[in-house]
């Protein structure tokens, strides 16, 4: 199987997609810019949802469920909003066989019908805050699609809060990124750079968008979750207001904020190799697969035998018995490493005769020969090293790619596919410099960088001279 | 806040969505026909969703996600699908700012768009069987709408599965029919009658419709949950055929099978009181609420022993530790019954002193003195013989409201609101008849009894005077 897939060296792009269909993750669907989530690719998703929404609720937070309508009219009331989402609409016309009176949109984003119903539900401080998420489907129609990264309809989570200050709502925007960053170096294995967008990348209807910027091995960079802090403009559109403990009437302070189907995506870009997907053991559906080889005559013994270890090792992991008999090992061996599942349990005649396993592991293709009773710490301890091998590996990947420049020439260079990665680079902070950047190199400011962490100490714009405002990271992005 | 609700003596209908609304299940949306499912009712459809996953999961089946638009010419494919759906369409005309070639409906149900992918994963028998769930939203337009039990956008599971023959296909209809019933059964603690659907009440595109009937307290039933045998129609519809293990080419069998968020209309209805939700103890998000009570001297030391006894309670059951110190305990109470918590624990001064705990049963009111000592096994006695009363209780509801009418005058009182219930008669097949007594009475044929259960013994039809063919289930319908 492994050799179907074309090599990373040769095209990064048919690489990605080639893994994607051939483990059997999504499919391309008939419908434009849509894609089909396969059983393979919906269980990392499975995986995904449970660990958040773990986290979700254990910081309060409750799911819900709103309509996937929103009248046309709604999209309207938040001047920012409409601008932002409006070219990306799908627009229900007719319903009943009738014509509507009025057109839905299917939500791209679900703040307008989500603050309808706050309208409803807060009347005093009593009813804040109000901490929900939806778990749901998206469209936002796309020109240019890719499998997981930017398809019109995606899979995501959206949190939606409503508070009775800035301070709290400023407090849960952080919040929630933290989780965010939690989760993708803890789980996901992935680095990332942190910061605040520009007024011109920031979500529309947003005060601050927090983002989380993810570089890929092609150098681009993805954006992979991002925490905004609305203020009180959905509070103003919607005219949600409350009666304080002062009995005084004021607006309502809120936040939303979300990640999608397209982590899948990262996951696959920045962790697998040539022979297909590695997935990040804390993540994996599958942590170890079984393997029991044999000819003819001793296939009932160890499959007999390798049912007992999948018995015993499925109290402590989560495991796969591999019950394919037509196939030979090599094939079964290649499968496996294609899926990704982190550990390959090789169980064979002389393995049983000496009380032992052979043990593979995926990213580095090591091999071990274990005994039985060191088998469950071994295990826990190759899966803990490799996920934070992935992680190491991708942290020193983007670091190595994260270039400095000291002139604008430089700058371009890396731009020019000269080099591969991202810059970061101090900027004046005029949306004038950033769009002629843009226009000139590709590159966007994907975050404004804490000034803790990247310090200004004095320094020029590289790009007009003018004293600079900020540390920015500049990167393409998918 | 019990006062509110109106006594279901009075008005079967806005006693139940006052209940609906009051204990915040659910609200009506600004999307006509759509309702928001609010954290109280979302976190009954998440028990529902990980019992039902659990169990399909155990059964070989994984879940997917297909997109959620259909090209409309998919639609069409299969003749009788298309005449069942089509004046139930909402239909997506522009997209990106454009009017698209091609409208879109949003998927009413999935078998078109699956089939559609099915035709290029099934090439020979080692594709097969293929079994794939999927936990979706859907939108079938509606005229008239009633919270949970009607909506136009709705939740639900369908499985859509693909197998080698006719035998497997219809084995497989029933796995689900019969995880269904124990489901709705064990956990949702409702009786049902089962059985197939007429020709006229299958599903559209079905060769055979098993449907569970639960019968709902103002003697409508109530169709919970369906599982479809469909042949090989969508098969034949996208030409989805499959090397057999014999070489020949075979068009593939196919299964569906769905059960939706009308399930929390169906408990509702079935198990609440004037004083508001109950909910089966094995469904219940919460089992145990923990209320202390105690004036101002002594609320710090009885707060820490309601911590210590949550946190000894939360190893085995789902418990809630009610925080709120503003309100008295009585609205407390009410506001708990109202929520549909299965037990309550009240803990005073005197509780604490006496090593004990009040403990009051949500559907029979009881109120018990249990020692700290026994609790655990209290509790979990407790709440198993409500478990299993509730569903004694719907069981004889039921049957008692199960009438066996010897005339079809007899049979039409039974439908003229002067008996509650449904009716078990003779029939003798025709759809004329079937459609006759619609038409006179409003009731329709449910289900087609099994004979094995329901013998004919040469009974006559009721209507017609002819012999009869089945035993049948008549009810008007929700």
């Amino acid at each position: 199987m492994a050799d179907f897939i074309t090599p990373k060296e040769k095209s990064y792009t048919d690489w990605y997609i080639d893994i994607i269909l051939k483990a059997k993750l999504a499919d391309y669907s008939p419908v434009r810019g849509c894609m089909v989530i396969r059983p393979q690719g919906y269980a990392l998703w499975e995986r995904i949802q449970s660990i958040l929404d773990a986290m979700f609720k254990e910081t309060g937070h409750e799911n819900a469920y709103f309509p996937l309508l929103i009248p046309e009219s709604f999209i309207q009331k938040e001047a920012e909003h409409v601008e932002g989402f409006a070219p990306e609409l799908a627009i229900v016309t007719h319903g009943g066989g009738e014509k509507l009176e009025e057109a839905f949109v299917i939500r791209p984003t679900s703040e307008t019908i989500i603050w309808s119903m706050y309208k409803q539900w807060i009347h005093s401080y009593r009813d804040l805050p109000l901490l929900i998420n939806q778990w749901a489907n998206v469209i936002r129609w796309e020109k240019r699609t890719r499998l997981f990264l930017r398809t019109s309809e995606f899979l995501w989570q959206e949190g939606h809060t409503a508070h009775e200050n800035k301070k709290e709502a400023k407090k849960e925007a952080k919040t929630i990124f933290s989780i965010y960053h939690t989760f993708a170096k803890n789980y996901l294995a992935l680095f990332s750079y942190r910061g605040e967008k520009t007024e011109a990348e920031k979500f529309a209807g947003a005060d601050i968008t927090y983002s989380m910027e993810v570089l890929m091995k092609d150098g681009k960079a993805l954006q992979a979750g991002t925490s905004h802090f609305l203020g009180q403009k959905f509070a103003k559109a919607f005219n949600v207001q409350f009666q304080t403990k002062t009995g005084n009437l004021s607006y309502v302070w809120a936040t939303s904020w979300g990640v999608s189907s397209r982590l899948i995506g990262a996951i696959i870009m920045a962790h697998s190799d040539n022979k297909g997907l590695i997935i990040p053991p804390k993540l994996a559906p599958i942590e170890i697969v079984i393997v029991p080889i044999g000819k003819q005559n001793v296939k009932q013994m160890i499959m007999k035998h390798a049912h007992q270890l999948f018995k015993k090792l499925s109290k402590k992991f989560r495991v796969k018995l591999d019950t394919e008999d037509q196939k030979s090992p090599g094939w079964r061996f290649s499968e496996w490493e294609l899926k990704g599942v982190p550990l390959r349990i090789e169980l064979g005649p002389r393995d049983i005769e000496q009380h032992s396993v052979t043990l593979a592991v995926r990213d580095t293709g090591e091999k071990h020969h274990v005994t039985l009773e060191e088998l469950p710490v071994t295990i826990n301890k190759m899966l803990n090293d490799m996920q934070e091998r992935l992680y190491q590996e991708h942290k020193k990947f983007s670091l190595e790619h994260t270039f400095y420049p000291n002139t604008y020439d430089a700058f371009k260079q890396i731009f020019n596919n000269e080099k591969l990665g991202c810059a970061i680079a101090p900027w004046n902070g005029s949306p004038k410099v950033e769009k002629m950047i843009k226009e000139q190199t590709k590159a966007s400011i994907r975050i404004i960088l804490s000034q803790k962490d990247y310090p200004l100490q004095g320094k020029k714009c590289l790009f007009s001279g003018q004293s600079a405002k900020h540390m920015v990271l500049f990167a393409k992005a998918y």
